[in-house]
């Protein structure tokens, strides 16, 4: 759904299902002034855990940005044991770009950034060569090549995360990065590490899952979004999407096929991660809109 | 979704956009001591609709089933220029099933409705021939032979009406019936007769569409369920669904492919009906869920 | 494609990729004065395999059908270290159909049947249980209750190999039959049992596919029809479709939509096993048509 | 399929079936020393025309690249009265891009022009817009803007075929350009010209088919590559893809979800072109591989 307003507020919420939830929230809401743009609610039955996203308008609120927060907390939050997040429509959240030397990822959320697609900064893109320089540039956008070895993993990491501070970044996006994150990084960026992996996970972890779905014989083949955690491709899976193959499909086209559906997977977790429609809860993602 | 619940209600709403709906309703149902269970809204920006389904639990709800109709009315409805209305998921909708002799869509429905997949109840099935009589007959349901003519239709869709309402027919399904309805047999049954085309609406409306599909070389068919209006295939679309082809297609094996199509898409239709997913405004359709 | 000829002979080859291969089969057939009908030719590059397919008319055709395969294996196989095999399009394969309680694939399979969308012979059901036993009564099917426990298996499975060879049955099909089959039962049947399992192979293997599914949190569910080899749900794959899941399903809903996948994927796969679509190599199927 | 090969060429063939046809060119090719790399067959059943893609290693053929088609024409193509057409793989076509305000297209075709995905040279770009100037000179590709306005747009066009005969253009994509070409310039790239419209056709020709779509209520939006013809958005089609929408889906977020069916399908098409999958016949296409 289109959700662009240049001042409005989204509130993410989750907490154990229970009544009077959304006559809560939207009371806080309502009483205050606020005009409710979008209200998506979702009720795990499984495990008994409610969540939200709502949107509202923020012309006639009568609360402060500064201070909604602070008076969720108190007059809803803490009576039903919430957990929320509150972000406002203006914020243009930063992002850092991680590639190495597969480029199509990175152009296509390049051309789009560029087109405006994505309403996003881009201050700084990371890589362990200098194949993307010229890219960088040309775009103005800051560009360090970080090269990691088993050796020195640690420390430039440490660089890696030095920078992110330096640039405000809010979340990272391995745009085909091909290294593996070390558990200090991924734990300074929980739920704001976005990976694509080149297979339908769970199936094809790991190395070179197009040659293990041509051996395999598959007779589809997929691509996952997912945010990274420690345990390697088993993060909360954001998006996935998959594209039919056949025997007469070599490794080689499976790759080139793949190469669209990355495309197309990583920019649609992007763009939702962007409009705050993800909530993460066991592992598992609820995605709005 | 999952939304088996023994002892709730379903409230299908829409009015124009303005401040306070979310509330407005959420408040009449907490206030009276019912847990929402799902909620749905959706505004239509072009229009400025505004769109909601809404379930709770009625175990301690104070208004009692037959009366909460009106009591919405006076509190709520009437304020807000709303159109709405009251399910209650005990209730077993009653289903009539139109058919002639392609069997397809027919028996899968039935293989549905005998495995408990629907919850429904399907009293009658009508037909132009004789085809569908024993399968109808060894599951116990009513069958009627009406022969249509180009001179016999306005009187004979008498007796079909007359059909249903002994039978207190709630919505008719059209499972690749094929006769055109009057004007008078549609208006007496508005958004609730189903029908599937077999091809990917707008493109090939009427008669014989895979021939069209074939002639015009697409790549991917399609099937189409909407609601029946007095405009040959051009009422609200409520699903739809495509299938590759390609070059190596003959007009027969469209035929087969679009088979599979036609049962999944008519089927899902029927499933979203009967689960009140669907609200209809402007000759397009809200499916929530 | 559609490939009904009353009087056809269809070939499958894989050998060695070698020079000359397509001429020295369209020779044999020309020469004798066959018109082909369908040729369809992959080489597997990684592995340099040949295959093929090809069909033709045997309306002036110089060899008697009972001949064919002698001939073909003296002039031309034998040549070319081919594996071979020659089916009549008149030849209509005997399926025995295995079952337990779960029916939307059986139904599904029978309603094909009855409506002669399957050229196939269904002389036999098998199942450990007795819910199917009046459908197939209806149709006047042989049905047989082979209980399956812990200890009797070989011996039960010995019942089902007999009642197989009595019935001249060609291949099987297991429509959602819960029990794994031996090694013995198997071995017997190379590349003619197919089953459908209701997950996206490779992932999800065994037992409650659907619940591991909905606890990893993936964003599509597939199913898979495959023929049974010794290893578990590792046999070559026919045939996968895949259906979009979000947050909102519970596992009830997925098995809701997985019924619909299995029951179009397992058709999809009988139905190019039937058509001698399907060859076999390495553990993977080469699908033509 | 994967189908590089540095020294081979490849035959695309039509011509009325008949017995005899598939012989007599693997023959051709066998007698003279190819290797059949690649051989597809098909035929349309309904109109008895027989299609035909055949490729083969060019290492120990016998007959020189230059008189292939001479000796081809004599020895078989004038016995069957085949159109045909020859090519080498080692020929990379030259393709004119043209294109007007909107990037998203035209971004995607250059990243796989960079990238290498796309085995062809593209040495020239024409807009009637200056936007899209820094990317092409970047690439240092010749750029040029040629405005179109109804008085000109003969003479316009003139020079547009000036540049495209100097650049030796075997090609023309049409990368969301926003202008309809006149009859003598699509006359002069019979099956030449590829566009991309933004619906699935034949529904929702002409413009803004988004809008059109959104209004009918469509829960699927389309795609579509096809040759220009004389009559509007009516040539043959050579790939469509689709996308699901729901009621939540804005003309906006259509747009969005719809450029990124456009790129795929516009590349899928310029890449079959490329590597000779595709022929044209009675308006239709036959898309081989």
């Amino acid at each position: 759904m289109s959700r662009k307003h240049d001042n409005s507020a989204i509130l993410l919420i989750h907490c154990p299902d229970q009544k009077g939830l959304v006559i809560a929230v939207t009371e806080f809401i309502f009483k205050n002034g606020g005009n409710i743009l979008h209200l998506d609610q979702h009720v795990d039955e499984q495990q008994s855990v409610f969540f939200m996203r709502v949107q509202w308008d923020l012309e006639t609120f009568a609360i402060p940005n500064d201070r909604i927060s602070e008076y969720f907390e108190t007059l809803v939050a803490s009576r039903f044991d919430m957990h929320f997040q509150i972000h406002f429509s203006g914020e243009k959240p930063r992002m850092a770009l991680f590639v190495s030397k597969l480029p199509h990822c990175f152009y296509d959320l390049l051309a789009r950034y560029e087109s405006g697609e994505l309403e996003v900064e881009i201050p700084v893109i990371v890589s362990n060569h200098d194949d993307m320089r010229p890219v960088a540039e040309r775009l103005g956008i800051d560009y360090h090549r970080i090269e990691i070895t088993k050796d020195n993993k640690l420390e430039q990491e440490q660089k890696q995360m030095e920078l992110l501070a330096r640039h405000n970044i809010d979340f990272v996006v391995l745009a085909r990065y091909m290294q593996i994150l070390s558990e200090q990084f991924i734990d300074a960026y929980p739920q704001r590490i976005i990976n694509i992996h080149h297979s339908f996970l769970p199936a094809f972890p790991g190395a070179r899952p197009y040659h293990s779905a041509y051996q395999r014989g598959v007779k589809i083949i997929g691509a996952t979004s997912h945010y990274v955690t420690t345990e390697l491709d088993a993060g909360p899976i954001i998006e996935q999407d998959v594209s039919r193959v056949s025997h007469e499909d070599s490794v080689e086209d499976m790759v080139r096929k793949g190469r669209d559906l990355e495309k197309i997977v990583l920019a649609r977790a992007v763009w939702n991660h962007l409009h705050r429609n993800v909530l993460v809860y066991d592992n598992r993602t609820v995605v709005f809109g």
